[in-house]
């Protein structure tokens, strides 16, 4: 019988089902800067020691998304090596901050299952944990995947579809201990704007743009032990092209929302998010965003904002979106929904 | 005079002569780092202290051949500057861990000289140390390289050629102090296959590819300061190609066999291994390997079991290896024959 | 109103302005062993803690242009987003070695202004300070850029032009505190040439060469956090090319010269320097130094060294730097002037 991993199919799920995913990581200084090197990340909050010290916390944090790639590429194995698409994310919460020398472990619950009218594949929903090594929940949130039946024939289960928030609501968000932005210096995070100054609908485009090479978005998914092939292997595809990982853009449209939003420093819920349309190398990811709504925290001087984060191959400044039949336009690449905290 | 190294040609070899290679090289978790970006590299061992610790050691050290990349690469002006190939490995053994921190140098000892019969190169044979900041040796192997002679006047040396073992002794492997596999988690390693499940004669195909980049293999080969001008210069060929490193693809090949071996934690000896045929980029990797022998030990819970392992450019389903003239196929990269650590 | 920075234009400065550049950095081992990957550093006080203790530091220092990067990246979303072209460097110093774990930041004073003929843009001079942590400076100098207009309506100010050294002088280096050779080991670090075997006006061809990659440049120029959108942007020209930045050119030429120069271990001036024309990935560097002057130091072993540092796309052998015409030749990338540190 062969040893190598088949992956699960739609079949292998059950509601209720708890995966322990495999490969606990230490994740460190090495990793931090990596992921400075692969995207345009200059929140000051992730980039210095000293300025995190000036906001409460103890050190720099390694940067959320970093949890979030980790805590993913677990689950990659278990949940979506024979996944046909990603279909959405929700529910998403940052409990802890990750710093370096922490070690990081997934689990998964099986929460929604329902089989496609088609008989082929059917939609899992799993809520997944990231675990630092103290087994404390550093990260939570839900995704659901359409995944292939191995057997068409095989029956189908009952259908279960989880009642999912569509936003975080802003009362759960959770507040990194000690974080205070009473005495934040606006002048070396980079930017003047704070809280206050966004209006809810207000639109920002980001300008700068990266065109993306296959080396780096490579370096990055293996860095997070992603080991999905359609990300790695050309011979996988007729045009030999590789599929970019969803979470590669994610990264880098919000290292060029630094561009316009330099003070929403750390990311705190993941609403939702939609991979719009696959990305390859060659093409050249600009990013905006729209303040979709704003709330107020317990923590000294910190408000939390709701943004919309849009990555596009074509022109950011007209804040492409969806087109008249409500379907994302080809230049749309990422649709994310968060929640991130600002200095008041 | 000119100040730059010349390298070394075959009259410069002497038998006994020790060759204390330069630029010693503290590594740490940024080698670690790259290590996982640059290789699809998952073994838990490696990945995580917590694991590690569970599994009686300090923490995780660093990945087996970070130490004999950067050990061979600090040979390599000494060495293998005016090598025409790189023909052979034997008696290779890992004698102490390397831990993020250490600090590697290499000596060499010329224990082979054989003037080749055109007079215009020869074979040298060197045993390379790797040492640690304590002088002690972490590694230990022969390799044997084709080599230039500076003049093809120059008169032979009485040929010596060493009688190398074709195989390390299963009683002579070292095994890391403390290693202790009786509580082995097989989940969080990511495969259920104990070193009793592995049959002597078996093939596995670790069936992922990775299709390889320039920038990914200079970046690997930078790291371990292997200067070697045809991994880095392409006008050094006709076809503008840069040849890549054979330790990149054995890397590529060992990260890739977890898909099937995920328990061969640690490797403990080189036995033999050929660089079958050159790899360019743009080339995928995929990779086989073969059971050939298993041997048991005297640490707790710990087996020892000795791999094949296969780099192809082709179809590894197929396995690959040589025609039947007995010469390596054309897509066969890499032949290694190595020693790893297995939980009974 | 926009929230994205525009960068600063001719009008927004003024003399004895300073500038407190955003987003300090913590820089560490990851930030090392990203150096080490992307250019083939191999100077041994940068290499091996256990050198860099026999010389008389701590350990080893992070690379001298990992500090001058780090610096000189903060400066340009307020010194150089509207640049016309970067001019020249004087009176550049290295103050203090920058260890892992350290945070910069930097501040620039306008020191010089001058309006050009045309009435559309002009040069601006500014001495740039790098700091730790502690807020000790790290690194100075000045460097002078021209700056695009926003209105070229806009009323010229007061020509200043700052009276800058031609070379630092040589009583003025600061060696780091403790630094002593006189127990250099010339074999672990390379090479057997010191101070004294070096002539004045002797030049040095390093004749290795590194052809660069799109990845590699954009991961390098991103680690240093510089947005300027020439490196990243291939649809910022028709020909879809990417600028590279101008210190990958410096950085890859300076470990270049390892090989000839592998003692001139620690930059501690910059003299001068000059970007005698763009650099696109695809080409290969070649470099080769010349010997300007010599001076000692007051500390135990250590002379000091002034090279001429040049950077080609051709041929290095034949030492190309100008034509008849007193212009840079079409293949000469970079001419740098700088003081290193050597064992006497």
């Amino acid at each position: 019988m062969s040893k190598t991993n088949p992956g699960r199919f739609f079949e292998d799920y059950a509601i209720g089902q708890v995966i322990r995913h495999a490969v606990p990581r230490t994740v460190a200084e090495g990793e931090r800067a990596l992921y400075h090197a692969l995207y345009p990340a200059r929140h000051a909050l992730y980039s210095s020691d000293e300025f995190a010290a000036a906001n409460g916390l103890e050190s720099s944090p390694l940067d959320d998304l970093i949890a979030f790639h980790t805590v993913f590429g677990k689950t990659v194995p278990d949940i979506s090596l024979n996944a046909i698409a990603n279909l959405g994310y929700a529910e998403g919460r940052w409990l802890l901050p990750v710093w370096p020398g922490d070690t990081l472990r997934s689990e998964s619950e099986v929460i929604g299952l329902k089989e496609n009218s088609n008989g082929k594949s059917g939609v899992v929903y799993v809520r997944t944990r990231g675990l630092n090594q103290m087994d404390q929940p550093v990260l939570d949130y839900v995704r659901w995947v359409m995944v292939r039946k191995r057997d068409a024939a095989a029956p189908a289960p009952e259908p279960v579809v989880p009642d999912l928030a569509k936003v975080v609501d802003a009362a759960d968000l959770v507040i990194p201990e000690g974080l205070d932005f009473s005495d934040y210096d606006f002048e070396l995070a980079g930017e003047p704007h704070r809280w206050g100054d966004y209006a809810i609908g207000e639109k920002i485009d980001h300008v700068d743009g990266v065109t993306v090479e296959e080396a780096e978005h490579m370096l990055a998914t293996r860095l997070w032990q992603n080991t999905a092939k359609v990300h790695f292997d050309a011979t996988n595809r007729e045009d030999g092209k590789r599929l970019i990982y969803g979470g590669h853009v994610i990264s880098m449209a919000r290292a060029l929302s630094f561009n316009g939003l330099a003070n929403a420093q750390m990311i705190v819920a993941l609403n939702a998010g939609a991979h719009a349309n696959p990305c390859f190398a060659g093409k050249t990811i600009r990013a905006w965003s729209e303040v979709l709504d704003k709330a107020e925290t317990d923590a000294p001087g910190v408000g939390a904002i709701r943004l919309r984060l849009v990555a596009t191959t074509g022109d950011s400044a007209s804040f492409p979106l969806k087109g008249e039949d409500g379907k994302y336009l080809p230049e749309v690449l990422l649709d994310l929904d968060y929640w991130a905290l600002m200095p008041l």
